[in-house]
């Protein structure tokens, strides 16, 4: 369908050159982001003041950090921000004073269970500042006075999100959402921010039936904010994909929407069989990343989330061995690739009427069956009869491919041939209800 | 919930004294054990005349016996009443008379392949006369000629049961059946008498949405005159439960309702599963207890059986075998817990609706959520976001925690605090069809 | 029910006489087979005429053989139709020349990983001419001249086919259909013909609620050409189900109709279940045999197939390996034996109403009931309570022996006893839409 050769090291460039920036909810780390997307796909970037009520959350204050350290006696960058971005609590407030180590303690986080690694720690909505260190570090810190020092600044600003919209024969949408607001992490999520941009370049050179819109936004606040500008048009969506964790060597998981049987929950769960890759199937749950907010119960979108090991299952999850070695790029090709399976099948996904619903039609005077009965090879010709036998006006081109365990493609090119035939109508979209 | 400590002790106590009277589906043996109960809860006691019609029953005239034996040619009584009620064939008639062996052979009953227990047998509905003894006795019967002696009655009487009514808020009944018919078995059914007992003292402390109806009852003529008697209130049973054969060590077992998945059905498989106890559900037949009659079709009440070990899948049942060592005060303790755990799913299970459906609302700022990201106790946290987002009118607190595989009180206690916050509303139950 | 004993022989000696005919989808092969059943049951012969327009298709010049050979360089007839039917390709057009070695390869069929094996080849739709031998004999050919020789006719004529109705109480129809196009093939078909015709004889004999119609048509043209025709009558059939491969010893596989859960489905799998054979159920599919047409979707009947092991499943399939020797008269026996259990089942498949559904009616005082409890043996007590339980109205007999795992006699003969005591009553059949 498309040529994916060489995409994957595309993709992983993309990673690296995202990966040094310092992002959060918040702040000139997004902004930098979003324009280094903008030099592959035409995004708009909104800016959404703080202080803006979006639903029961407020845009919050902006913030942005220059520098931070920690000092020991001797003067010695113990801990330096410029080393790793990971080593600040998000949203920090400056500070700059001594402290003793039993004060210090008190603002350093780490994980005792995994001692070489920098944990990733945030402080949104509580006003706090502290470091994150690894336990091994931790341990070697002996008594004493310590110079902290964290220039940043947290105020009246805006959050920043990217949108792309690119319009298809119909005015229904699909969307794809990705968060943009993790630092130094590649596979959550620089991997979702690059084989989003990927897709959405690919689609852009596509004739669509769908609309598309493809978000890059900060995790939580950045959908509610959106959700909240775009409530009106919501109702356009008619399927969609939270894209995250998609860069490690993992099998794929996909997380069912809140509905649990939607087309988007079909259509992804029969596009990872067909690809034959290992794959698992997750019901929806209320925790995870925006497909949280698409699928509360007053939006209740069909929304479902594409991943590979799932946020939390990988043990470098959330921590600074989340990094460039982690992700490869032929995992990113493959992940590009899930996704314009998935988009094919609700791309091409018609529902169709057998014209000569008594009986079978003669496939062998049309050309489509075999001379000598016994050949073996029959695929094709399995593919033109359960097509025909299962349209009926009530299953689409899906529900046959998942009835009859053929792929979709075997279905679309069976359904293909047998329109040229005159064997099949499509059924009036207008006249079925979605 | 309740302090349960040390109540095993006492649910024991009330099977020991128990243990000893001669029970049947009439007669004075019911009584006296019904005065017991009322020591303890206040029961009314209901006599209804023999001979009163019941459905397609007649309640049978009231057996009473005194006095039974078989002496050998040497006067020696070899089968004594006096040492074990069930060396009588219940409902026996009187004789007096002496008789051959083979004659005597047709009135014995025992188990061959349990050769120490002496069996329990009936002939409610045929008259009839005999003695039940162990096979090992059987064998040692030498030729020669046997004098009989059964001092009983089996004249116009009335049938005995027992009914609590506990008034709740609501005029919803829940029902608790447990029989009483049975002499000297202590799981099948003095466990279950204890059970019920026990549970009606602690629901009588109580301030119940549902009022309960606790019934006390001999097996089958006994619910069929309870049923044919109430026939104009048993639309307000809205939930039920059969209790029999909680005394064992056995792993739980809940036979659902006729109807398969009545709320009484999934609350009883939920306590069951979150409470850590080994249990099997199985579905509905139509032999059992009382449920039998509760279940049939002409009623189809939603009401279930508890057990442990189901009858007749221990090795004991029926036999002298299910003595005072059979049952454990640990276990009848157990059963209680288990009883409470059912009707607390009952009595709170509440349908909300999310006043705040669209997205999440912030818990961080009401004070529900975690300061610092990255922390991993959050079941709490999840419990919130469960709630919030299957709370959309349809699903009931029970539908929830079954959906999200949370405790219903994990469950229970997320919807107290959302209420608190005013980010749950109760569903109007006028508005609710049940 | 019936006397099965010896009948197993009496199918194989049928197999046996119509073995060495050349059947094909038209021609005097039929019309001999068809006469030779008539001998046993009274079947109606149609003939259809070439040219006949049904549906999509249209009835085929009529072909018949009298002859055919290879004859090597030296005279010597190298492959005889005579001796084996199979070595005709079907449908081949006359031909009469001598061809080089390599002329004549285009025009043998063979099957390499069979050696041994004669392959069964048509070419119906395209004008052709062939034989079919084993691999072995091809790999001996050497190079020179071949004289071919087919001594064949493909002309205006008809299709023939064979019907037999047989009149019961109702005008509701079951359809058992047969293929009798293949030429000496003894599983497929010759068994399903064998097991079809005695069927046929034994439903002669009975008084049926429901009249049969059974059809011994050649594959997908024969059913195509008799839906065509009987196209208003069609509605009548409430049950079908298509017979092939009866004849060899694996276990039985039963196919479901297009609707999955139709009554035949549940009757078909029930039959198999009580029959204690080994056996397997498979979705539709569609290909296979004549369901395909019955269950187009224009008609979608409630048409199942019977077969042992599948076509295609055994390695004899379709070759001179599915022989005499291949089908034996005991799996014949069985065949006929599930068949006349699924009918069984259709034929006193009721629907009744517990005339006493307020708690169980009292057994023991109709004598339906053991009087002492305890005994163990009841089997037939339990029937007596699962039907009272479920006969609700809603549940027909077959539902009732799913839902309690009784067989279907089991609860024909509790049913049969307890409509004599009018605890029974039937359900109105016209008051019940079907």
């Amino acid at each position: 369908m498309f040529e994916l050769k060489g995409i994957g090291k595309k993709m992983y460039e993309l990673i690296r050159s995202l990966y040094p920036i310092c992002r959060s909810i918040t702040g000139n780390g997004v902004r930098e982001s979003l324009k280094i997307i903008k030099n592959i796909i035409p995004i708009k970037i909104y800016e959404v003041p703080s202080g803006t009520k979006v639903f029961d959350w407020v845009v919050p204050d902006e913030w942005n950090i220059k520098d931070a350290y920690i000092k020991d006696e001797k003067g010695k960058k113990i801990v330096d921000f410029k080393e790793h971005n990971l080593h600040i609590l998000g949203y920090s407030i400056p500070v700059h004073k001594k402290v003793s180590l039993e004060e210090l303690k008190e603002h350093l986080f780490y994980i005792k269970d995994q001692p070489d690694a920098v944990p990733y720690r945030t402080s949104y909505y509580k006003r706090n500042w502290g470091f994150c260190i690894s336990y091994n570090q931790l341990k070697m810190l002996e008594d004493g006075e310590y110079e902290v020092y964290i220039d940043s600044t947290l105020e009246k600003g805006s959050l920043t999100y990217g949108e792309l919209f690119i319009e298809g024969k119909r005015e229904d949408e699909i969307l794809i959402s990705t968060h943009i607001c993790h630092p130094s992490l590649c596979n959550d999520n620089l991997s979702g921010i690059s084989v989003a941009t990927f897709l959405a370049k690919l689609l852009l050179e596509l004739n669509n039936q769908y609309s598309y819109r493809i978000l890059f936004i900060p995790g939580t606040i950045g959908s509610i904010t959106w959700l909240a500008r775009n409530e009106s048009n919501i109702h356009k969506i008619k399927h969609g994909l939270v894209l995250s964790c998609l860069g490690d060597e993992g099998g794929f998981t996909y997380k069912r929407s809140r509905r649990g049987n939607a087309i988007i929950d079909k259509a992804a769960e029969k596009a990872l069989k067909d690809s034959k890759f290992p794959y698992s199937i997750r019901n929806f749950s209320p925790f995870g990343y925006d497909e949280r907010q698409y699928c509360s119960p007053g939006f209740n979108l069909p929304v479902g989330c594409l991943m590979r090991t799932p946020h939390g299952e990988f043990s470098e999850y959330h921590t600074s061995l989340d990094d460039l070695n982690f992700v490869k790029p032929h995992a990113l090709r493959q992940s590009l690739y899930i996704c314009i399976k998935i988009l094919n099948i609700l791309e091409n996904n018609n529902t169709y009427i057998n014209t000569n619903p008594k009986c079978e039609p003669q496939l062998g005077k049309r050309g489509l069956y075999k001379d000598i009965g016994g050949n073996r090879d029959r695929a094709v010709e399995l593919a033109y009869l359960w097509v025909l036998n299962l349209s009926d006006g009530t299953k689409d081109m899906l529900d046959i491919s998942i009835a009859s365990d053929l792929t979709f493609c075997e279905v679309q090119k069976a359904c293909e041939n047998l329109k040229k035939h005159f064997l099949l109508k499509e059924v009036d979209k207008e006249a079925v209800c979605c």
